[in-house]
């Protein structure tokens, strides 16, 4: 391997021709003596010698960079969705640059606005919790920076976005709790702003009105996507009077707290209590009784993501699509 | 938001001067004009125009790019220390580029090998299991990458390596299955080239020498780090003549896939039987009983790695390191 910092400027000097000279051949230009272009192929190869990103990024505009701008990093989904881009990523000769914005809009905001555009050719977004303003990203747009949205996109932009199916997931999730015998079914929903929580809603109450089923107003708990969110939620229902005997939650971790809540209130999950969660992490075969979820395309939606954001800095002309992948139910012993 | 590609060219057409003028500008060189340098800077300052991190990467070498090679990214301990990375990183304005080497050599070789070094000030590395050949590693150190070995390093590289304290985190939890009561103490073990198996095996084997324990060559497997290997190895160990009373695993996930194999065998855990882990996963509070564990500082590993990293780009003198920082026992119901 050549040192770091060995570039053109070396060759050139080892071959007694001018920089521009050495940079025209190794970028195959048609304005130069064939010989001398012979000459530094010949003696890059021999040297292994790759020409830097950097410079090939400012001549030619490509960087071969994907930024991914995703909430958490310590999650299964998101982990399971940057594989699912990194596959393609690394199929295709593309770096993968990290933006975590824990959850925060401040931070969101911040890492877009520094954002350099140069040294990327495009980016993957997944929105944080509370981010309803999207200007930042309407800038990147309007700067010509190809976007994809996944799974927590924004109702409007004018960007490719890719989701898993929230809606059918919700209704075939609620609707198998109904079919198992439950009738008064609640909801612990995700934060309000984001796309996915409305359509998981909306698969809930098409479901419970499809059977005729009478909705609740104090059985939709909307909070955050924590264990504790999940369990805290549980115990405000089991306190009702007129309490539920089963909960569709948003996500797996609020479920893992619901059983949890409702183990430690003596309620008999799986029997007494329905439980279904969404996503299908790991998690779901260890809690007792395992947790009937609805499986997420994590890996999936990240290939997929990625895909057409290399299409679209392939084509800058690209139109915008929306793609939404199948869920299916994985059936346990919680509902 | 300025369009992506609009560089220094373009401001110079608009002042009517020349492309390395408005570069010695920015640059803040002394052979200008003060009047043109306070022109472009002007200009640069009301367009809100940030010079091309490529092209300031060509001129003064640096990237403010940190490369992180793990072998995998849906793995709770990876991404709390991406995190720990990711905030030291993001402090001091430097952006993460992500290689994951889905734990296979040969993907982990061919990306060093395709490294463009010129994109990097550094990398932070954890290697796959079956890492034994670390030359490509010391090819980058020769090409004076500065690179920092975490959690998985090799015994005999000359870099700096950051590690959780593995022996006393394997002493304390043996140390605690003993004083416990439990006196046939088995070791489900991580891969044998990993120096962290070594140092956990180590610590385990000094515990029974300390207490006076025999050590039974069949009581200590190696395998890989899954819930299914946990399983395997543990329904191996019961069906021994001489069965042992109590398991330290190498992790957690193989810690959990022992207690489901010896809650499927009707073996009571957290009486008749021990079991004890190593990590700190959020799964310990979800199997049940819950589980045992030493925990492992994976945020601080990743933030000391980033800030040792940071220190060495900043001087090519650094002088390579090795930090242990110290684990401690998590005690719940398994033990």
């Amino acid at each position: 391997m050549l040192k770091k910092g060995f570039g053109i400027k070396n060759i050139a000097e080892m071959l007694g021709i001018s920089v521009s000279t050495v940079s025209r051949a190794l970028r195959d230009a048609h304005d130069i003596n064939p010989e001398t272009k012979e000459k530094v192929l010949k003696l890059a190869k021999e040297l292994n010698f790759k020409p830097n990103k950097n410079a090939a990024a400012l001549a030619s505009g490509s960087t071969k960079n994907i930024g991914v701008l995703i909430p958490f990093i310590t999650n299964y989904y998101f982990g399971t969705v940057i594989s699912g881009i990194q596959e393609e990523a690394y199929r295709l000769g593309y770096n993968i640059i990290l933006f975590v914005t824990n959850d925060e809009v401040d931070r969101e905001k911040q890492l877009i606005d520094n954002l350099d555009t140069a040294s990327l050719d495009g980016l993957l977004i997944s929105l944080s919790s509370n981010s309803t303003d999207i200007t930042h990203f309407e800038n990147l747009i309007q700067a010509g920076l190809p976007l994809v949205f996944f799974d927590r996109v924004p109702n409007e932009i004018n960007a490719s976005k890719v989701m898993q199916s929230d809606y059918e997931g919700a209704f075939l999730a609620t609707s198998h709790l109904i079919k198992k015998g439950y009738k008064r079914i609640a909801h612990l929903a995700g934060p309000e702003s984001l796309k996915f929580t409305q359509e998981r809603l909306r698969g809930y109450l098409n479901a419970l009105k499809q059977a005729q089923l009478p909705v609740q107003k104090e059985y939709i708990i909307h909070s955050g996507f924590s264990t504790q969110h999940g369990f805290a939620d549980t115990q405000q229902l089991i306190a009702l009077h007129d309490r539920p005997d089963a909960i569709f939650a948003a996500n797996d971790r609020k479920a893992i707290g619901a059983i949890q809540a409702l183990k430690s209130a003596n309620i008999n999950v799986g029997v007494d209590f329905g439980v279904i969660g969404f996503t299908n992490d790991p998690i779901c075969t260890v809690i007792e009784p395992n947790l009937t979820t609805v499986e997420e395309p994590a890996f999936e939606i990240g290939l997929q993501s990625c895909q057409l954001l290399i299409k679209h800095i392939k084509n800058k002309e690209f139109e915008p699509r929306s793609v939404v992948i199948p869920c299916r139910l994985i059936n346990r012993d919680s509902a």
